[in-house]
């Protein structure tokens, strides 16, 4: 298998659920290092097994506000490396940490330290995904240029923004308008504009089934139940577009930082979105907060001479996760909220078939929609990477390729992976993603409403977030 | 075994799907009349086997408006017994043309011709079970004294305005109220009234579960799929009781008949409401339209002198489906309550262990909420009877007390189940209903609510409808 790059330093694994598993056979398979040079810390013995089998150490150990300096200093340093894929560690005092020692990071998320996510003493806006992304620009702007971090580099966030910009190239060439690859953000973001994006959904849908099924008090997932049960008590936050005529009565604005985002005041494992994926057609999902929908949002920002905002889209995640996650989810709210007794993620017991649907659906554009993306299938995962489902794998390979590109540029301060170049990531990803293609589909969130009942629509504007929410 | 009453004469069954076929073993089980009197009506050949192995002649046609005097006038006369257990069939025709004829008749909702759910040419208040029901009254008055004919006596509705009756008693005793039965609906209104009874729900959880599980484009459910789909369809309805200080913003008047309820611009597939059932505590249900919830407000309504109304509960079913049911809602949802292309009703493939959890459960006594009924496993209702599972064994064994009810009874006219002898079904039901028992919870709609995030709540009612529907 080709080695994209060599990590002669030490690299440090923090967490080891799902998404570590997964990324180590991955590393050992792309990366130039040895065993011997990797370290995992983790609190709990679920991935031991794993790390014996690939003879990497293992430290059953949690990292605290109060143990975490000194645990990083005493493993990294100049040129090392640290893959965080743990959950309820603060990423932004890792960078800072990171940046202190001269080392490398990578993280798939923007993550506080616990109870960021559902501290009552928080209000909803500081508890919201804008609030952490502006306290890591902050942090960016603070540090500068020096040894590179790219933050919330996973599937989504992370993969599917590299996705947007090939599918607006693949869009620009189908409207016969200049589809020269732009090289700069305000490039990308006029690429946009003219291409008239009004929308943009991160549409998901994932099939992969377990068994046995879900039982009462248990919340099953393809991926963390964590890290989803915590953005789903999240606020729902959605980049915020210039088309959109009228906030949503439960919506609001932030009142500090960029302004591309605005939030619900209402959890987004209890908001439903309709959207639409290739293989099913109109789906509803759920409106789960996710960096991405805030960082895709500002960085298509189009702004005048005096700094207005002049076009924006919109852009927000639509996740239909697997079915057992559908039924963890209607059981949770049922519960106020409260997390059922037992969690489980689904992996070795996923049955063949499953598919993880993963991708961006343009809207606005004169040709229709479009949606470009990975279809994955469990078999497919199984054949390319142990210790992955299709889920993860989508994940995993984009950890790979963010921590290889933060090896081949490793002075670029702290990054979004919109900052990141889309060719290099692809190039890493591809052959990891099953399917990669592109489908045109005429459907709008107006299509097939009102049949039983009016309803209260824009019809003036198709692509207004008041006819996307289900009311 | 017992047999409960004889029927000399013939016996017409209309339809023969998961309800016919459950019913016709206990029919013979417990009625004296022999397979050579019986004949089955029914378009397609689902129950085919069933009939064969029965004895029981299998007509394979369709009743439609056409052809259904014909028909009937066939195959009824004076003393002989309709029962209906199909779909798409209008009772009111059926029971007119029984009158006509003198015969028995006993059916499990009040049915309209095709389309009467979800035709668009009519207004919600139209095609709701409100109207349907007020034209049934409308009959019953025309027609009078005269045979039997009783409506919408399956599960619910039906067996469960026995067990609220049942459950205000077991209240009564429990408060120190006089627990003597009362002899007319008067009594029993006043009884509600006096115990404080704010909100009754039909609160049921289904948790039977079938191998395979829920394919894409497939619906799933225990039972009627076309009957769940056409009910969830038409508006949510609900009685509308005396202590609600505000209709909801969809909430709507109807313009005729008793007052009794009021129906949402909103289908009941897509409404989701708080209640609490005793084997899993609160959870979320559908508000789905059912016959229950209009009569049994109309029947525990108190006037005044003058005939105004000065108490009446609340009263509407709490949903909560199978696990596959749920997920067909979402999917349905999603496709604008389209319905999936293919339909599945689970029987024997359901496996070991699930229960159908149906009751009422009563709201506002000074005690504390009282949930009553029936909790049959999947393994009792096979060992009791053949070609049910445990959602139809509920509604088969109701469906064959008000046959015997009505045999006994010939000359009631057309009444609802409320007008039937509550001690008399639940005589012959319990033996088939598992455990029959009652459960205490201080459970409101309330509890573990704006721990997240702010809710427009009403504190000074926690039974406010406000407080229990799902937003
Ligand atoms: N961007 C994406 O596409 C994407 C997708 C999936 C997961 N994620 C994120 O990746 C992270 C890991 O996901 P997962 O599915 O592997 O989750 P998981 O729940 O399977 O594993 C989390 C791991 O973190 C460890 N952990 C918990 N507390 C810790 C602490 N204090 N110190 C060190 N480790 C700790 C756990 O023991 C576990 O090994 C989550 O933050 C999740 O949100 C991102
Ligand atoms: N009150 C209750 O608790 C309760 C519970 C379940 C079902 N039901 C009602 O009972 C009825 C039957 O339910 P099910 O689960 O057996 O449904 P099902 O879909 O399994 O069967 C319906 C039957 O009706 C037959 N049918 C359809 N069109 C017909 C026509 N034009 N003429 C004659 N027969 C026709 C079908 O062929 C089928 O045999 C439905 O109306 C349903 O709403 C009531």
């Amino acid at each position: 298998m080709t080695k994209h790059a060599a990590l002669p330093g030490r690299l440090l694994m923090l967490g080891f659920g799902s998404i570590g598993q997964g990324v180590l056979p991955l590393i050992l398979r792309h990366i130039d290092i040895t065993p011997d040079h990797i370290t995992i810390i983790s609190p709990d013995d679920a991935g031991k097994a794993v790390a014996d089998e690939y003879g990497v150490t293992f430290l059953k150990m949690a990292l605290t506000r109060e143990n975490y300096v000194g645990e990083l200093e005493a493993r990294l340093g100049q040129g090392d490396f640290l893959c965080n894929v743990s959950v309820e560690v603060s990423s932004l005092a890792l960078i800072r940490k990171c940046r202190e020692l001269g080392a490398l990071y990578v993280d798939t998320c923007i993550e506080p330290w616990p109870g960021g996510y559902t501290d009552p003493d928080l209000s909803p806006s500081q508890r919201s995904n804008y609030a952490l992304r502006e306290t890591a620009l902050d942090l960016k702007r603070e540090l500068g240029a020096g040894s590179t971090a790219v933050i919330a580099h996973g599937a989504n966030p992370g993969l599917v923004s590299h996705f947007l910009k090939v599918a607006l190239l693949d869009i620009a060439k189908a409207s016969g308008v200049d589809a020269t690859r732009p090289d700069s953000r305000e490039g990308w973001a006029a690429l946009a504009q003219a291409l008239d994006v009004k929308v943009v959904h991160i549409a998901e849908r994932d099939t992969q089934k377990g068994e046995p099924a879900k039982a009462r008090g248990e919340f099953v997932n393809t991926w963390s139940v964590n890290g989803f049960v915590g953005e789903g008590c999240q606020p729902s936050e959605l980049g915020w577009g210039t088309h959109e005529p009228e906030m949503p009565p439960e919506g609001r604005r932030h009142d500090f930082g960029c302004d591309s985002a605005i939030y619900l005041m209402r959890p987004g494992a209890g908001t439903r979105v309709r959207t639409w994926v290739p293989s099913e057609g109109p789906i509803h999902g759920w409106l789960v907060t996710h960096n991405e929908s805030i960082s895709i949002a500002d960085y298509f920002t189009v702004r005048d001479e005096a700094g207005a905002v002049v076009y924006r889209p919109t852009s927000h995640y639509a996740y239909h996760p697997c079915d057992e996650a559908v039924l963890s989810l209607h059981e949770f709210a049922g519960k106020n909220w409260e997390l059922q007794p037992s969690v489980r993620i689904l992996m070795n017991e996923i049955q063949p078939g499953g598919v993880d649907e993963l991708g961006v659906l343009i809207n606005g554009p004169a040709k229709g929609s479009y949606w470009y993306g990975s279809q994955l299938t469990i078999d497919e995962a199984r054949e390319l990477a142990p210790h992955n489902n299709a889920t993860s794998l989508q994940v995993t390979v984009s950890v790979l390729a963010a921590m290889i590109w933060a090896i081949e540029n490793p002075t670029a301060g702290l990054v979004e992976p919109e900052e990141v170049d889309e060719r290099r990531i692809m190039e890493i990803s591809t052959p990891y993603l099953g399917t990669m293609a592109g489908y045109w589909t005429n459907w709008t969130p107006l299509q097939d409403r009102e049949t039983l009942f009016p309803e209260d629509l824009d019809r003036s504007e198709p692509w207004a977030f008041k006819n996307v929410i289900v009311r």
